[in-house]
């Protein structure tokens, strides 16, 4: 490491749901100047190769190895995109960096980070299916991998009762199956069992399905982790191949 | 209109939050295919005129006027793109393309009609604040043009009290300045006194200002109608300059 510490810099960056039209001028820029691009492999796998870029590609659950790694990396004058997909706010890299932060030296705080939205997950998935979150919505990561499960049921009741339309990430894995069957349960008690609910797996990519029954017709084989699991409110409608969420509040329609 | 019908379509794009560093690819790619713009008018400003594009530009609370225009055109063979800020499925105009062709007439539902996501305010807020919503979140619009007030305060207990952040669009206007303060308050009880909340005005653009202090220290007058409010929840901390929410939830710190 050869260069000027105040060089380097950290930029968390969303690279969308996988089609490269979805990525942001902001971000390509960023990669254009990075010195070093640091990520789950299959994102930094996205990222052309280029003569003085080096591609630090590492497997899923070491975020913060990976965060702090990528910190180390800035201070000593690299400048070091953290790739993400989607957006890296949203149930991704970004709040690992942190978490990383927090637990590093005091000087990394003077560090030049900064995060670059992206399209995440929820909002690809809506566009496709039509406008499912055009009213308030909650956004909630179904995995309990840094949660108890219970907290994930009290707020899949909260959110269905309180009139919220919901979008799901990580919705089902095969560690744990039985998982999504008991979220579905809950939904139909909190929500109606003629709540429309869709699946939007592999989200623009080419081998993209989308399907969208009531939830009394869900079964819990319609997702896996490659799905985005969307359940609208009470008034969410499909009209001819779309499916939408009006923007008044259920039940005072003008 | 001489076009043949089949060569129409409608597409609805999301411009994002004003940096067109933050404007996707594919919109992009849509707006140099169209005939027609249609939009508020600070969203049909920012596209460059050009030889055989017309923009329609209209007031603001037309909605579902514009789109029911936007869907004539595109019924008549003209390739129509309707600009939203932000993400067009996020409070914006997807849900009100979809609503007028509800009201529509029947052949209206052979359209083709297609949703381009974009990056929604909260998004990039959250970014310029840090990670703010890095775990279970809700956005909620706190406008009550569209829903009773009533409706809104459950939802902002409910959201509270089941641990969600929450971001919140139009959160304060001068028709409606008392409402703010209240919101402010049903936060307090359900989220604590200490939890931070982030003010970001204007952002992306060369006006942009961002703060963060606790609910307790919170001012109505801190958010216009420019303004984006995020709320964190119980875990959510500063860490230098970056305000984030940890991936593991409240009280279960690893």
């Amino acid at each position: 490491m050869t260069q000027a510490t105040e060089t380097g810099w950290l930029v968390v960056a969303g690279l969308g749901p996988g089609d490269e039209a979805l990525v942001t001028q902001e971000v390509r820029d960023a990669i254009d100047a990075a010195t070093d691009i640091v990520g789950y492999i299959p994102y930094v796998k996205r990222i052309a190769p280029r003569d003085g870029l080096v591609l630090h590609a590492s497997d899923n659950r070491v975020e913060v190895d990976r965060a702090t790694h990528a910190l180390e990396m800035a201070a000593a004058g690299r400048r070091v995109v953290v790739v993400s997909s989607g957006d890296p706010g949203v149930f991704a890299m970004a709040s690992a960096v942190f978490e990383a932060l927090e637990a590093g030296p005091n000087d990394w705080l003077e560090l030049d980070i900064r995060v670059l939205p992206g399209i995440t997950a929820m909002l690809a998935a809506a566009a496709q299916i039509g406008a499912p979150l055009g009213h308030d919505f909650a956004a909630i990561n179904l995995s309990d991998n840094l949660k108890p499960w219970s907290l994930i049921e009290s707020r899949l009741r909260a959110a269905g009762e309180a009139g919220f339309a919901m979008a799901f990430y990580n919705p089902r894995s095969k560690s744990r199956p039985h998982q999504f069957a008991r979220a579905l349960e809950i939904l139909r008690a909190a929500c109606g069992e003629d709540t429309l609910i869709s699946f939007a797996r592999d989200v623009t990519k080419p081998t993209q399905e989308t399907s969208t029954v009531a939830l009394k017709d869900a079964r819990p084989e319609m997702a896996d982790m490659r799905t985005m699991v969307i359940v609208g409110n009470r008034d969410t409608r499909a009209i001819g191949r779309h499916v939408y969420t009006p923007r008044y509040a259920e039940g005072s329609a003008p």
